[in-house]
């Protein structure tokens, strides 16, 4: 602890340093139910990419390990400090460096969120899509390869960065890409470090695509007898190259829980949440074709948002899905698997999730990104009950088991942290020595957020 | 050499393994003006993932390079078996493995050309877009991140694989990401091979995306007075979310060589060639804004192919527009540039490799993707001829001092091979260092393609 005082040579500013107890207790969790809390030594808030440098060079130097830690969404233990020392918050990063409406990019540091980012593209009618529901820093989401409801429509995080800046273990601070919206220069390292996780450096800024706004946007719900059905109709619609933007799933009881969180009535039974993007002429004629492929499929109420304020309200609902199952489970904690598959194989993999679940006497919620074959089991658990979370893994495990034997992935969007590294090394098998030569590469010290992927 | 009759092992077949001068020749030259033929000592063409391991593995412990070989269209030396060794055609490992039309993906070994796919993916109403003008393998695209005319809508090669079978240089056989559509799980290896150009491993196997034909095309070009006028109405096109398909610039120099070369009679004026894709009412609509949105711009002359003979004849003439150039240089080889730069400074771009043209006294041709940012300055050139060649060596450096002052990047779809290797050094200083241990990593006795890239 002693030594950890000299930061004050790299901070500046005592107020950019904690070791006060609710810091390093925020800082020692995510939203998941790994690991409740272990605290972090001391939190640092640097505003620079001097600073990073600088905690990073004192890390390295006294091989503390540092964990990034941008808002402390994740939900596999990412940004648990497994071996203490320095929890790096880079959330006072958040200056939006530059906006090119022209070129169709922005700079970003690492802290902005992804709803500040869209705060301030609005003057220019852009937007950034890739959207995790809640609200995350792009820092984090670079670092996660995050993606959520657009995925289906703009692609994952790894889809929309250009370039980065990234501080490495040794101190040493490097550029990858650039402003460009293509090149072959050289191996991709933009790549590499997109979903690293921060175990291989600090990425200090950004630079991502942005988008026009769509013009007009269609909500509808569409509801069916079973969740299978739902899904089977997922398919049925993704062939037409129609202006979809969104493919949710919902089934009953994650309905069941917004109506009560929200205060909504909607039809408690397995739906899809759709959304049409596009030229308003493309979306209204593109919605009769998807009304048509929906009641071939057999859905059974279709209800479409007409207005502003009734689409928001409904699509809002989907987005605080995950919170509102969190809220029917006070005091609970948040565990959610994360695969995905082909699309032909999701109404099996989705009704052999519910029968895994049955067979376990646990009931979940089944909500995800279907028109990417990303679907998530989501449960409140309480991580002090050690027999709830050994059925919980037990659960998932199954759920992957069955995912990885029909092509498919443990991790979708959700990434690795420590929860899933069984699971990766089942999948990968064959590339965990290249993960640690990788990560040995980069940090031969191991300081980067230990513990990690690997 | 006497050694190499052992291969005999690997690859059960003498038809299948040449030293025929023909073929040694063949494989001694891509299509670029780079050491005009460096013959490989050996050419084996392996059916196998198994013998291509085998061949690996020989090769290895007798520290032969081996160089990966597609198509041999690549143009910057890429393929060039600069230390000779064993050239490895994948030509034959063309088998399309699986078509998984309602998942929208293929299964294809790296052999397999693009024309090839796109003709069996016909009867399934899909397509694989990427398209770099002409035929070349997929191995070969994978291998150098190719793009092409569709990136502006459908993205580079990067963006279109979702996993790899790999031989690396130990001869381990590994599988990178998967038939799914998205996945968090690990370090993004699929990622690092793409663009690597043989130097890390040979692609035996790829998950490529596929796509749903779009319902309807319109096919329009648009002549400006200036190059530089062209060059500005990219921009405003852009802006608008239509469903824009292409934007290709084709020069004045450029229409007078598709002309003599396919006896056409287009006006000899700079011009967009643009396609719209997508429902007929979507296309019909833009192309309603796309045509005033070129007369604000200063268009000068519109043709609109309303039939589909018209259509593919135009597109006919951008396609094999590097032909025609090549087409009136008789004997001579090419050489172009290969910049990229954000939409705001094509235009200054642009103009500034006019200038630099003129000021060498050298009259080169002027065409590209500009949709993304990307144009060649196209030569004919006798690579006998070494002031001609330092001259355009002289250009080409020029051009990407510009680029790279501007935000730009030295390689927007060519790749690096020998010809750009000392332009991504300066582009990318800082990430050499890095390069050369992923290098080490993958092959620590440099027989994978070595010379190329670093
Ligand atoms: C209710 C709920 C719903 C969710 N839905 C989705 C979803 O739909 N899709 C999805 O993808 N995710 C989802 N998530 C997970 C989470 O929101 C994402 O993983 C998000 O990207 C995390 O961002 P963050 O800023 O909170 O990062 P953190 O959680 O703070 O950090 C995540 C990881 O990134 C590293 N990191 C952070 N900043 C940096 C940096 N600057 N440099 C290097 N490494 C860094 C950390 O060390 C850690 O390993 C959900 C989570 C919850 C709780
Ligand atoms: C007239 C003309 C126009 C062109 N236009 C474009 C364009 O618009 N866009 C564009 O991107 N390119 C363009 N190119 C360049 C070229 O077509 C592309 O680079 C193409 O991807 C090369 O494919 P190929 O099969 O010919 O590969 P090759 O030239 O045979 O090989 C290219 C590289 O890939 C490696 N390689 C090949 N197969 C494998 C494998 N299975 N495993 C590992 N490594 C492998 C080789 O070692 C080499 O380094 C053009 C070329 C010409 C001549």
């Amino acid at each position: 602890m002693g030594e950890l005082k000299d930061l004050i040579k790299v901070i500046p500013d005592c107020t950019r340093m904690s070791t006060k107890q609710d810091d390093l207790l925020h800082h020692g969790k995510d939203k998941s139910s790994y690991h409740p809390v272990l605290t972090p030594d001391i939190v640092v808030f640097p505003i620079t990419t001097e600073e990073v440098k600088g905690v990073v060079v004192f890390a390295s130097e006294k091989g503390i390990p540092v964990t990034p830690f941008g808002l402390g969404t994740s939900v596999e233990g990412q940004v648990i400090p497994i071996l203490g020392g320095i929890s790096m918050d880079l959330s006072l990063m958040n200056k939006i460096l530059e906006i090119r409406p022209n070129d169709f990019f922005v700079k970003v540091q690492p802290g902005v969120t992804r709803n500040q980012l869209n705060q301030a593209l609005k003057p220019y009618n852009l937007f950034f899509p890739v959207d995790p529901a809640l609200d995350a820093t792009l820092g984090g989401m670079v670092a996660t390869n995050a993606s959520g409801t657009t995925a289906v429509r703009y692609g994952a995080m790894k889809d929309q960065i250009l370039g980065l800046e990234v501080v490495l273990a040794s101190g040493e601070v490097i550029r990858t890409g650039g402003a460009f919206l293509k090149s072959s220069a050289g191996y991709n390292l933009t790549g590499l470090f997109t979903g690293s996780e921060g175990t291989l450096g600090v990425i200090t800024e950004i630079i991502l695509k942005v988008y026009a706004l769509p013009e007009f946007t269609a909500t509808l719900t569409a509801g069916f007898e079973s969740l299978e059905a739902a899904s089977r109709a997922v398919a049925g619609m993704m062939q037409n190259g129609l202006a979809i933007g969104c493919v949710e799933i919902v089934d009953e009881r994650t309905i069941n829980a917004i109506n009560q969180y929200k205060k909504m009535d909607l039809p408690e039974i397995p739906q899809l949440f759709i959304e049409l993007v596009g030229k308003e002429y493309t979306v209204m004629n593109d919605l009769d074709v998807v009304k048509k492929e929906l009641e071939l499929q057999g859905c059974v109420h279709i209800e479409y948002a007409s207005d502003k304020e009734q689409r928001e309200r409904l699509w809002m609902a989907r987005h605080e899905a995950a919170m509102a199952i969190m809220a029917i489970n006070p005091g609970k904690r948040l565990m959610a698997t994360d695969v995905c598959v082909p699309l032909s194989v999701l109404p099996s993999a989705i009704q052999r999730t519910r029968e895994i679940m049955n067979e376990y006497g646990v009931a979940g919620a089944i909500m995800g990104h279907v028109g990417d074959g990303n679907f998530h089991a989501v449960f409140g658990v309480d991580p002090m009950n050690k027999d709830d979370l050994r059925k919980l893994q037990s659960i998932n495990g199954a759920i992957v088991d069955y995912a990885l034997s029909h092509e498919g992935t443990c991790s979708g969007e959700h990434g690795i942290g420590i929860g899933k590294i069984p699971f990766m090394h089942k999948q990968h098998e064959d590339l965990i020595a290249i993960f640690k030569s990788i990560k040995k590469m980069f940090d031969p010290n191991n300081i980067m957020n230990p513990g990690k992927i690997i």
